[in-house]
């Protein structure tokens, strides 16, 4: 099969591979319908991330049920699925309290020895436990709705999780930090899913707004830093933001979140700390603040996701504003690269 | 009157200073019937906290109002009462959100401008949202239960504070990383408000381990470090705390507490970070960590635990393990200094 594989740093293509077949009595393979790009694969892209020449690249997509090892139970042949960026069993301790991203059998798709999303089929380990089922099959589903669908292998459940994390609730305001797939998810997240009544969104991309403003938010802040930062003081009657998403993870970042939240407010945080930022504890113990961490647990949403998709309530298909056949992937990671694209859907 | 006053790093002495007056209609002037040296005095004893020669001492007491301003509706002439070690108004925005330590008409006793703990009297500002009534007054309370209601006046509501950060309830099992007075008081506090099954206390001095002990910690592990979050590992099944109280505020606790704390745990700190340690985020965000950090709101604890002391189901007392006249505070100061003493009373 043909599949995307890192080369170097600015350098991916597309290789004959070997074709996925099941390992163990627990995979299923999958054929793929649409995969993308993430924001995290631009770490390797720029040369942050190590990769070995070869690798395989991607880690979301959906696809249809070619083959299912003796002990899969809950997905057969045929079947139209949503892939979590991670695979997981759905019964050790950590699954079973909702952390499947660090399932005791899991793994990431496109790391060593495991197919990457972007390609023509993935082996996927732990079916039974990874891959969610969408009613009606490929032959039930407008094709309009496939990037929906392929949405909510990261990005869109990415985002809910960061306003799950910083408590958003009905009525809430919240404000996101980052206006990448994963910020313009977490608005929708909070507002489509959690009932937040105000969603401030940090965006001075006025595409980027636009579509944030599409998926909800009241209030847009263009201003960084501290002028960032008094904005939103400003908007919440000079107390600041009782809910923060930070879905950036940088030091700078970081510093407009802890600056913005209302004493004893909460910042969850989805931003994937590349740079590994170090914060100082005095400014988050003087605000009394809850600080929440985690790699998305997107299999946790998934069920809740796929339904409400399907019934038309939320649609977070809009972050894609590029599609290329799987052979141009490079020009994906290229266009999200020099940020013309929020996000790029690759058909196999 | 008499008062505890700072004059270098390692000498405090006692002086005569100006008698409290009333100066605001919502002040009352308490005389002072028991004081305490608290583990953060020590930050000025050994001259990390910058202090004026001359600046007056201590934020915990419990005393007998003397004499009230006009506007003061709820304490009056003659009622025993427990202060908090900061005052507070009650209604705006912070205090109604049980943030008392962010009032913002606050203000910390010892602190420019304020009378001290550690003297004969105290001007209490806002003293209608500050004080505490303890009923039946200076005459309905065994003396014996002095200790008990002093301690309530910051170490006892600051370690239950902790476990309430780090989510505590009925059931749980909570590690207490720091033996002082916020730490032993935490292990009462998960074990006898909250109703925590199983509480680990961190210890290497038999002392404190048993003070520990007897306010309900159900194992100690005297061994730090690696070993110490090893050990920890070892009594949690492997999968390490869901709740841990970090009542220190060192690079070393707050690594231990980190290294413990299970996948989609709560950190609660309340160790004062006097060193203001960096936190890599890496961690925190790998383990899916909760961290809430906040100085203690005694004021929100104290009707709940001023009562269940007068019904003698709570005892904090006994963390004071040495009682000395006002005159001699500074050896209460040493005494802690050296870790001969855990907390040390004072009688004017």
């Amino acid at each position: 099969m043909r599949a995307a594989t890192y080369q170097a740093a600015g350098h991916v293509t597309v290789e004959d591979v070997p074709d996925p077949v099941i390992q163990q009595p627990t995979d299923a393979v999958v054929r793929v319908v649409r995969a993308c790009v993430c924001g995290s694969d631009l770490w390797s892209w720029r040369g942050v991330t190590k990769r070995d020449p070869g690798a395989r690249l991607g880690h979301e997509f959906i696809g249809v049920v070619e083959e299912t090892g003796a002990d899969v139970a809950t997905v057969r042949r045929g079947d139209l699925v949503v892939a979590p960026f991670q695979w997981s069993d759905g019964t050790c301790p950590a699954c079973l309290d909702g952390i499947h991203t660090r399932c005791e059998h899991g793994g990431g798709f496109g790391g060593p020895g495991s197919d990457g999303g972007q390609g023509e089929a993935v082996r996927v380990p732990q079916a039974d436990g990874t891959l969610v089922v969408v009613p009606g099959g490929l032959a039930g589903v407008d094709a309009a709705v496939l990037p929906s669908l392929l949405a909510l292998s990261d990005v869109a459940a990415t985002g809910l999780h960061g306003a799950v994390l910083a408590d958003a609730t009905e009525g809430s305001t919240v404000v996101v930090i980052g206006d990448g797939a994963v910020g313009l998810s977490a608005v929708l997240g909070a507002r489509t899913v959690l009932g937040a009544e105000r969603v401030v969104l940090m965006s001075r991309h006025e595409d980027r707004a636009a579509l944030g403003r599409a998926f909800g938010a009241t209030d847009v802040v263009a201003a960084r830093g501290d002028e960032g930062v008094a904005a939103v003081r400003e908007l919440t009657g000079g107390l600041g933001a009782r809910h923060v998403v930070e879905a950036v993870g940088t030091p700078e970042s970081w510093s407009m979140a802890i600056g913005m939240a209302r004493v004893g407010g909460t910042i969850g945080a989805v931003g994937v700390p590349h740079t590994s930022p170090e914060l100082g504890i005095f400014q988050p113990f003087v605000q009394h603040l809850t600080l929440r961490f985690g790699l998305a647990p997107v299999r946790r949403y998934l069920p809740d996701l796929v339904e409400r998709t399907m019934a038309g309530t939320y649609d977070a298909g809009p972050v894609f504003d590029l599609s290329l056949p799987l052979e141009q992937v490079a020009d994906g990671y290229r266009a999200m690269d020099e940020r013309r694209s929020v996000k790029a859907m690759l058909v196999p």
